[in-house]
C-alpha cells in the first residue's frame, strides 16, 4: 500500500486539476463573449467531460481512503472537505458550459453592452476559484477569507448588470433576447462565485475545525 | 455511547426534517405567486434559518460518526451521502428564498401569464424533493430513478417558460420586469430539481455502491 500522505497529495492534485479546468472553462467562455467568436468555446465540452471524470475519480478515491485508513481529525476533515469541493467544482464546470451556451446564443443577436464589464466580472470570479484552491494548498486562512469578501462584490456586479439591462429593455434600447442572455451569463458567474465561496468555507473548516457557514456575514 | 444504529436514524431524521422544510419553503413561495400575496412568504426566512442550522448540525453529526465509529461499506456510503445531500438541501433552501424574493418583486408589477403553469411546474419539483428522500428512507432504487426522469420534464418546462415569455416581451405583450422575474422563478425551480436529482443519485450510489452520475442520460 502506498503511504497515506502520498495518497493525500494525489487527491489534492486531482482537485487542483479540476480547479484549473474550471478556470479555463470560464475564461474561454467569456473570451468567446468578448471576441464574439465561437472558436474559444469549442473545447468547453471536452473540458467538462474531463471535469466530470475527475468528479467520479475524486469521490471514489476519497471514500476508499476514508474506509482504508480510517483517518481522524485534520486528515478526516481534509477528506470530507474534498468530497464537498469536488461537488462544487463539478457544478462550476456545468455553469461554465451554461455560459458557453449563452454566448453561442448571443452571437446571432444584436450587440448589447451593459455598464458593468462582464469580462471584468469574470476575472474576479476566476481569481476567486484560483484563490480558494491556493488557500487549500497553502492552508491559508487569510486567502480563504479574501474569497468570501470578493463574493459580495460579485453579487453587486450581478445586480448592476440586471438593473442596467432591464432598464435598457424597458426603454427599447436593447434587444430583449440579448439582454436575457447577458443577465444569465452574469447570473451564472455569480453562481460560480458562490461555489468558490463554498470551497473557501470548506478550507476554513478544514484548517480550523470550526464551521463558519451562515456566520461569516454576521 | 448510544448505539450506532440509533445515531444513523437520528441523522436520517435530520435530513428528512430538512427535506420537509425545503418542500414547505418552495410550496409557500409559489403559493405567494399563485395568490399574488406576500402572506404565504412571511415564514420563508425563518424556515431557511432552521435549514441552515440543520445543515451545520448534520455535517458535525456525520463527521463525528465517521471519526468515532470508523464505519465501512454501506454505513460509510450512507454517511458520506448524508454530507452531500445536506449541501444539496441547504442550496434548495437558498433557492426557495430566491423564488420568494422574485415573487415579492412581482407583486408590484403587471400580471404576466406564460403558457406553462408555474405552480404545476412547482408541484413536480416538490414531488421530486419528496421522492428523493422517500427513496433514501426506503432504499428504493426505482423511486430514485423516477426522480432522474422527472428532471428532464422540468428542464423542458423551464425552456418553454423562457421561450414563451421572451416572445411576449419582444412583441410588447408583457412587461419586461415581470417576465424576467417569472423566468428566474422557473430557472430556480429547475435548479431545485437539479439538486433533488443529485440527492437521488446519492441514494442510488448509497444503495448500489456504483456511481451513476454523468451516465444516467447516456
Amino acid at each position: 500500500m502506498r503511504p497515506f500522505v502520498a495518497e493525500l497529495d494525489e487527491l489534492q492534485n486531482k482537485i487542483l486539476e479540476m480547479g484549473g479546468l474550471v478556470e479555463t472553462a470560464i475564461h474561454e467562455s467569456i473570451r468567446g463573449l468578448a471576441e464574439r467568436s465561437d472558436a474559444p468555446i469549442s473545447n468547453i465540452w471536452r473540458i467538462e467531460e474531463r471535469i466530470n471524470q475527475l468528479d467520479i475519480e475524486v469521490d471514489g478515491f476519497a471514500l476508499r481512503m476514508i474506509a482504508l485508513h480510517q483517518p481522524v481529525a485534520k486528515d478526516l476533515r481534509f477528506l470530507t472537505a474534498t468530497l464537498k469541493m469536488n461537488s462544487d467544482l463539478e457544478r462550476m464546470g456545468d455553469l461554465a458550459v451554461n455560459i458557453a451556451q449563452r454566448v453561442l446564443s448571443l452571437l446571432g443577436k444584436p450587440v448589447v453592452k451593459p455598464v458593468v464589464d462582464i469580462p471584468e466580472m469574470s476575472k474576479i470570479v476566476e481569481s476567486m476559484v484560483r484563490r480558494s484552491l491556493d488557500a487549500l494548498v497553502q492552508r491559508d486562512e487569510a486567502m480563504a477569507r479574501s474569497v468570501l469578501l470578493a463574493d459580495d462584490e460579485v453579487d453587486d456586479m450581478k445586480r448592476a448588470v440586471y438593473q442596467d439591462l432591464m432598464t435598457m429593455v424597458e426603454q427599447g434600447q436593447a434587444n430583449a433576447g440579448a439582454a436575457f442572455d447577458l443577465i444569465f451569463i452574469a447570473h451564472n458567474l455569480e453562481r460560480i462565485a458562490d461555489h468558490a465561496t463554498n470551497v473557501a468555507e470548506d478550507v476554513l473548516f478544514m484548517i480550523k475545525g470550526v464551521d463558519i457557514r451562515h456566520h461569516h456575514m454576521a
